[in-house]
């Protein structure tokens, strides 16, 4: 491999795994197909990307095993029981046997309905992640969360389960819209807010650079975020502690997108709304400084992302909303806050008063 | 607890779980409440079990915790993608968290679909199985498989999914028509022919006492199955290799169940006739005597079960269903044959040729 490549890995015991990140590592000689070992692939992708990379993946695939390509519409809400047993139907029907290997080749939403399927098929096949879009590379595609979402909540049925590998070619970047981009920063600067204020100072430095999608500094900040993500998640796969830090902004994030409707607002946008929350009621506890909020708000603003949820959204939604959220313990909420920059904590002494404060 | 009473464990480690047997446990004081660790609890069961002993469960749970009870239609025909689909929007509606505890009291079909459900439910909550058939209490609420089917083959869609404790009570069995009952003793049969030829022979020695239903005999048999299914599940949790043996007659049995449809033949006919053909294949291999199938046919005659697949079946019919069995690796067929009574192993070298001689 070239400097430009590098390799990380998930320490989870015997399902360690690594993550390969580097340029152009869907056309690396050998890399995709030495990561498959078995003689039956099903990639499933879906319709913006297919015409983009399909072919590419296909092509490094030997002539003689059965590969099956599922193309799924594009967007957040087909993450859905119905495409789930859509893709069934046709795993099936191609025959399929429990030794075949999912591949899952796109964003977020291709991700998490792959290794969901993965995770059931057969009650479990082999699946390789190779995530187009910043959001999938630097959080969903590493850690094993997988779902799809119900009408009424996200994520609601799914799986912790946990890919074999994860392929990052930055080079498929290049193609990904201007605001799924930016919808993907807001999960690099979390992993700032959250874990490492030095990764977070490093983020407010190169801004500029990263909104021009400059090849080095997006390099580092994938792998930055990776390292943070595969650190958390070996230490609590499961989410019954610290891996919960991940979350921030997203309690407040997920309500957003339920209210708006899936695939309405983009869920980093959501996000990065959702975190500006968060921060704010850290600022308002006392844990952080009001100036953070500011700065926050900025750094956001200039990475293009939004900042304030949707103003018909009042205290009350919010808190209607988040009751249901999967962060819920026995109808108490759990807020991920910050004990300072670069120290989540888990709070679920959040009371409706300090929620009208901070939204209303 | 009285003598009449037994707990038994399956060892994973972390995971362990106890399986109590006894007469009327699910009026034992405290016994379920004390298994249940939530606030909430949804209780699935079916039509035909909802009248008989829902109400008895319900009881027994603390009036200060929420119970959902989900009642589905009753028959393997309901074991499927859309039922599952059912079960999640009520529990949504409902709004359990994802601490709460799922309970399957009823058959193979109940168990199946609600411990898939727990698994998938918020990425996995508790569940505890109540199984009230004789096939549920031998064999298939014990070692964590769950599956809901799908119209080109059985259990295709599931996870390997552990409940936190097994709750047999063999008062149920009092309720259980002819039919069912006889389908649970095909897979008492099958823990001798594939694991202890003692008990092989303890089960023709009172095969009357069996068909009669007493009382001391038929604690024994489902104690020493979930000996058995225990003993294998805890040395290969995921069929890697020794579990496969719990799958003697399943080969032949799911081509039964799949041609016919499921819900013509019930699961444990199937399997009776299957494991008639599996023990029939080993005697023409070799590995033991004729007489063992014309034993093991009177054995199952007496018991009420078939011993023969229905006469339409030809050989290329089973060939074909056989194929997309989860069994089959890689396009080979895996059978389960007996090396010896009460030792089975796994082949993959039985021909087209065997299969025509075995079937036409």
């Amino acid at each position: 491999m070239s400097q430009q490549q590098s390799t990380l890995y998930v320490e989870l015991g015997d399902r360690r795994y690594p993550i390969h990140i580097g340029e152009n590592l869907l056309t690396s000689r050998g890399l995709l197909a030495g990561l498959i070992k078995s003689r039956q692939v099903v990639v499933i992708t879906n319709e913006t990307i297919a015409p983009l990379y399909l072919d590419i993946v296909l092509g490094q695939l030997p002539d003689s095993i059965l590969v099956t390509p599922v193309i799924i519409p594009d967007g957040e809400q087909y993450k859905t029981w119905q495409t789930l047993g859509e893709i069934f139907d046709q795993v099936l029907v191609a025959r399929h046997n429990r030794s075949t290997t999912f591949v899952a080749l796109g964003g977020g939403v291709v991700g998490d309905i792959t290794g969901f399927a993965a995770a059931c098929y057969q009650r479990g096949v082999n699946f390789i992640q190779i995530p187009t879009t910043l959001l999938a590379q630097v959080d969903s595609s590493v850690g094993g969360k997988t779902a799809v979402n119900h009408s009424l909540g996200k994520n609601m049925i799914g799986a912790f389960y946990q890919p074999t590998a994860v392929v990052i070619d930055t080079g498929t970047l290049s193609t990904l819209g201007a605001r799924e981009y930016a919808a993907g920063l807001a999960e690099v600067v979390k992993y700032g807010l959250i874990y490492d204020a030095e990764f977070h100072a490093w983020i407010c430095a190169n801004r500029s650079q990263l909104v021009a999608r400059d090849g080095d500094t997006l390099r580092y900040a994938i792998q930055r975020s990776c390292e943070i993500k595969a650190e958390v998640v070996a230490a609590d796969e499961r989410e019954s502690g610290l891996r919960a830090i991940l979350n921030l902004g997203h309690t407040f994030g997920h309500a957003i997108e339920t209210y708006m409707g899936y695939g309405s607002w983009l869920h980093g946008e959501a996000v990065a709304a959702g975190m500006v929350m968060a921060v704010r009621l850290s600022a308002l506890r006392g844990s952080v400084d009001a100036e953070l909020v500011v700065e926050l708000e900025q750094l956001l603003v200039d990475l293009g992302l939004p900042v304030w949820a949707p103003t018909e959204m009042r205290s009350e939604t919010f808190i209607d909303l988040m009751a249901l959220d999967k962060k819920a313990i026995d109808g108490q909420m759990r807020f991920v806050l910050l004990g300072a920059l670069g120290a989540a904590l888990v709070v679920d002494d959040v009371t409706e008063a300090e929620l009208v404060a901070l939204i209303d």
